[in-house]
C-alpha cells in the first residue's frame, strides 16, 4: 500500500550534479508522480470511519449492475468447501469488500477444528461482536487493569470483545469443530496478532528478554517456534 | 423509558393556591425528584455511541461472575426452537444485552418462513451489514437519488444497506424458509417500519391523501389493512 | 457522481481476443483513468462531515475575491419572487454551496401555499431544526416505537425534527401562504421522500403489497397516482 | 453550574479534630451529595454533541403533551415587539431549548439597529451560517493565517463562518435596521466575545499591555469604556 | 470502579423464601441502590472522549480557588526527588487529573535508567507522541501487517506510535539513565502490557502453549519470571 | 496552500470572444486542472482529525527508512541553541511533521525569556496541556461566560486550557527565563492570536471602534503598535 525509497547508500555518492542524473531524478520523479496521481483514490478511501456526507461511497467506475457493488461472495465458497485443519479466518472488511466504506461495520468467518486456539491479539479500530454457529468455544479478554474476563459460550451465545483489548478464542473439544462469526464496529478494524508481533517481528532479543523478564534462549526458542 | 404528566386539563382549574394542593404538589415533585434519581443511570447510559473513555462500562451492581456481563444467551432458544410461521426478528442491542453501550456494534437475526418479507424500513443509526445463512433472498435499497439498488442474494452472500435509507428484504422462494444474520454499525441502530410510521401512527388522513397524491377512501384501506 | 457500465450484454460475447478489442479496451481504460482522476477532488469532498483538520476546505483554484466563496446568493431570488402554487425547498447545501465542507450546517427554504403538504420524509444525516418565518404549520414526525409527536406551530415557532426519524409539515390554512426556514446539522443531510423512496422507485408491487398488507391493486393504484 | 467552595481561609485553622467539627462536616458533605445527586442530571445532559444512542433525550418528567417538548416559543416575541435600539441576539440553543440536546443545531436571531455591529467573537464549538432576511451587513472573518474575509451581503444572502475563527457583521446602513438569522452546526456553540474575555475579565493590565504592544494608560482606556 | 456480586454459592441455597430474608435482600439492594446512586457521578464522567457540549466539565463540589482544578501538581515531585533504578512512568491522565475529561489530551513522564526498557504494550484509546529529554532511546511498533517500524532517538528528537500498535522504548546505554514526556491524543488512552495481559492474567497455559507454539514448560518458565 | 484567480480586472475588458483568447483560456485551464490533480493529495491529507481506517497515513513515496518518516528531529536544535531574547514557539504539528494526521496530537515547545508574554489567542481545534519545564508562569483562560480561571505556575506543573478559549501565559520573573512543553489534542490546533487577528489583519477602523466602545484614535494607536 505504500512503498520506501531508500537512497541511503546509492545514491548519495552521486553527490556531483550531471545532467544525466538530474533527467535520470526527474523521469523517476516523474514515475512517482504518476504514482502518486493512481494511488490518490486508493488513499482517499482510507481515510475516517466516521461518517461520511454521502448515502455510500460508489467508485468512479463501476462494471456491472450497480447492486453488484453492495454484494459479497467471497462467503460462498464456505458453505461446500471442507472444513479446514488448522484454525483459519475469512474477512468481509474494506479491503475485501470496498463498499463497506463509510458503513462502520465489517464481517469475519472463524472456523475452529477440534482444539484449535485464535490466538491472543488485539483489534486497534473495533470491538468484535462474536456469534457462535456451532459447537462450543473458551473465550476471554484481558483489560486495562491487567483483569481476565472468561466465558465458556455453546451454540448460539453471543460475546462481545471490547475495542482494543486482548481476547482470544478456543475450542477446546476433542471431538467437534466450531464456527463463529463476528460482526466489527468499524470497516477496517485491524488486528494485531500478539505472538506475531512481539515474537515474529525482529524485535531485538535483548529487549524481549528484559521485557518478559527471561533470557535471551528463551526468547530464541519462542520465536523459532513460531518462524517455522 | 419517559414519563408524560399532562396537567392541561385538570390541574389548571386549581389555580387559586392552597396549602393542601401545595403539599400534594410538593410530594408529588418529591416522587418525580427520586423517579429523576432512580432514572439518572439508565439515561446515561443513552448517551453515546461514539468512542468511550473506559474499557466499557460495567454497571455498578453485578450479579455473577463478571465475564456474564459480556455473554449475552437470548439467541440459545434458536437451536432448537420451530421456525417460526410469520417472518420475525431476534435483536442483541444495547436493550437486550448492555455491554453493548459504547461498543458500537449489535446483532438481529431474521427468520423468513416462505413467500414473506420483511418491509421497507430504515435505521437511523446505522448500515446493516446482512449475512444470508440459509435460503436465498430478493433484497434492495433506494438512495437519496431515489434510485432503487437490488440484488438476488444465496447461502453465503453478504448485503450492505447503508445507513439511514429505505430497504427490504423478501423470501420469494414458494418452498424454502431463509435465515438471515445482520450485524450494525452501532448498540443501538434503531427502527423506523415504513408502513406502521407511515400507515399506523395516527397521521391524520388528509395529510397522508395528499402526500400519496390518492383519496382519503385508500389511506383508509391501508392503514386498516395494518391496523387489523 | 457515478458511472456505470455495463458490459453483461455486448462484450461477453468478444471473449476471442483481438488486438483491435484490445486496444479498444486500453482506450476505454485510459479515458476511464482520466475520468477517475478528474472524479478524485470530487470524490475526496464528499468524505466526512466530522471536524476537519483546517480552518475550511478552499478549491485548489478559485475565481474572483476570496469572500465570495464563503457566500451563497442563491436565496436572492425568493426576495423578489412570485410564491409558488406548489410546496416548493430552495437548498443551501454542500451541494450548492460547497464552503459547508465541513462545517456541518445548512439551510432549505420551505414554501408551502395554502393547503399543501411537505410529504412524510427523513433526513439520514441530520437533525432538522425548522422556523416558521410566515403563516402556520401542522407538523409531526415518528419516532422509533412508532409514537407520533405532533404541534400547530405558529409565525416565530421553532420545531426539532430529530436526526432519521419520519416527519411532515402541512399548511391547513385555506386561505394564506406559509414559509420556513429550516436548519440541519450537517452540510448535506439527505432526504429519503417516504412517497417516492417506496411508491415511485420500481419496488416490485408484491413486496409492496405484503408489506403494507393490502392487495397489488391498490398498490398500483398509489403507484400511478405518484408517478403521474 | 457549578459551585466553588473555597475552605482555604477558615477551615484550615480547625485543624484540630473534634466531634462537633466531624458532625458538621458530615452534615455539609450530606448536604453536598444531595446536592450532587441532584446535579448529575444536568450535568448529564451536556455531555457530548456526537451522536447520541436514542431518537432523542426526553427528561424524565414532563408537564404537558410531550409535542411541546420539541417546541421552542421564545422566538414568537419578536413577531410583535419593536425594533430594539442596540445590537440584540436571541438565542434558541440548548440551554433555551433542551430538545436540541444531541440534535447538533441551534439558532440565533441577530437584530442590528442602524449603524451597529456585533463586535469580533468566536464560537468554539460550531461554524455559523448566517441568512440575511432583512437589510444588509458587511460581514468578515480572519482565518489562522490571519487573512481577513470579508463580504458585504444584502437581502437573501447566506455567509458561513468556519468554526472557532474570529468573526464580526456590521450594519453600516445610516438609516435601515438590519435582520438575521443564524444556524449553528452544534446544539450549544458557545461564544466567546473577544472585547469583553481580553478585556472586561480582569485579565492583569501589564499582561495586555504586553500583549498589544501598548502601554498600560491605552490598555486602561478600552477597558474603562467597556466596563462602564 | 465497579462491584462484583457473586451469589452464585451461597444464596442459591436460600432458595426457600421467608420474610428474613427478604428484608434482608431489601437492605442489601437498598444499600445498592445508594452505591449506585453515589456511583452515578463516577460512571458519567467517564463516557465519551468526543467533543463535550460546555467548554470543560467542573464537578458539582470544588473547594479552592477555581484555577486549581485546572491544574496538575503531581509531576512536581520529579523536580527533586532521586533518578529511580527501575523504569517508572508517572501519569497525568483523566483519573490523576479529572479536568481533563472532555478535552482529548493526556501526559506521562517516563524515566529510563539505563540499559531498562518499556515492555511491549499498546494504548487502546490513542496515538502516543514521545518526546526525548534526557539521553537516548531505541524505539519500535509494529503494524497490522506485522512490520517493524524502528528508530534510534537523541535528545530533543520526537517520534510518534500510532492508536492501538504493539510498541517498546528501550534505554540500551549502558550508563546514562533518558527522560522522556508522552503526550496521548485521549484523556484516559489506558495501556495493554502485553507480557503481563498475556502471561500473567491467568490465561490457560494451554491456551498460550498453543498460541506461541510452543510448550507448557516454556509458557510456565515465562510465567513464573513475571509473576515472581 | 490554495490559489485565488483574480479575474476583476483585466480580463473582464476581453469581452469580445476569439479564439486565441479562448486557447490561452483553454491553456490556462489545462494548468489549473493539472495543479488541482497534483493538490488533491495534500488536500486529502488535510480532511478530518477524527479516527482513520488504517493504523496511519504512508505517503505513495517516501525515501529513506520508514522509521524516519515516525520521527521528526526539528527540536534537536532546541538542546543546543541560545535561549532566546523575545518569546518564541516552535512547533511539531500536521505541518511540519506529517505522520501525525489521522493520529490527533501534536507538540509545541514555548521559550519565554524574562518579562515575556504569549499574547491572549486561541486554538479552534484542540485543547492545551501545558507543562511547565523550567522556571515559573502565570497563565489563565477566559471562558464562554466571561469568567476568569488563573494560576502561578512552577517547574513541574501542568495545566490545561479548554478548547476554543481565550488564554495567555505571562512569565513575570525579572530575571530568570521559563520554558514550557505544551501537547494538543489534535495534529492541527490551528492558532487564532487575538491581538493579530482583531488588530493587524486589515479589520474597518469603524468595526473595532465600535466594538471595543472606544475612538477611532484609540483603535489606530494600537493597529500602528502592533504591526511596526
Amino acid at each position: 500500500m505504500y512503498i520506501y525509497v531508500d537512497i541511503s547508500e546509492n545514491e548519495e555518492q552521486d553527490i556531483e550534479f550531471d545532467h544525466f542524473q538530474a533527467s535520470k531524478m526527474a523521469s523517476k520523479l516523474h514515475f512517482f508522480l504518476l504514482l502518486s496521481v493512481s494511488c490518490a483514490y486508493l488513499q482517499i478511501s482510507m481515510a475516517g470511519d466516521p461518517d461520511i456526507l454521502t448515502d455510500f461511497i460508489f467508485p468512479p467506475i463501476f462494471f456491472g449492475p450497480p447492486g453488484d457493488y453492495f454484494t459479497f461472495t467471497g462467503m460462498r465458497s464456505l458453505v461446500s468447501a471442507p472444513f479446514p485443519t488448522t484454525f483459519k479466518v475469512l474477512k468481509a472488511s474494506m479491503v475485501e469488500f470496498p463498499a463497506l466504506e463509510g458503513q462502520s461495520v465489517s464481517y469475519a468467518v472463524l472456523q475452529f477444528p477440534k482444539g484449535t486456539v485464535n490466538p491472543p491479539h488485539t483489534h486497534p479500530r473495533a470491538s468484535e461482536l462474536l456469534f457462535v454457529l456451532m459447537g462450543s468455544l473458551q473465550v476471554g479478554f484481558v483489560d486495562t487493569t491487567n483483569t481476565l474476563f472468561t466465558q465458556t459460550l455453546q451454540q448460539g451465545d453471543i460475546f462481545v470483545f471490547p475495542k482494543g483489548l486482548v481476547h482470544f478464542q478456543f475450542n477446546c473439544d476433542a471431538k467437534n469443530a466450531a464456527l463463529a462469526l463476528s460482526a466489527f464496529g468499524s470497516a477496517n478494524p485491524g488486528t494485531v496478532k500478539v505472538p506475531s508481533a512481539v515474537f515474529n517481528s525482529t524485535i531485538d532479543d535483548q529487549v524481549l528478554a528484559l521485557s518478559f523478564k527471561t533470557d535471551v534462549a528463551t526468547i530464541q526458542k519462542i520465536k523459532s517456534g513460531l518462524s517455522g
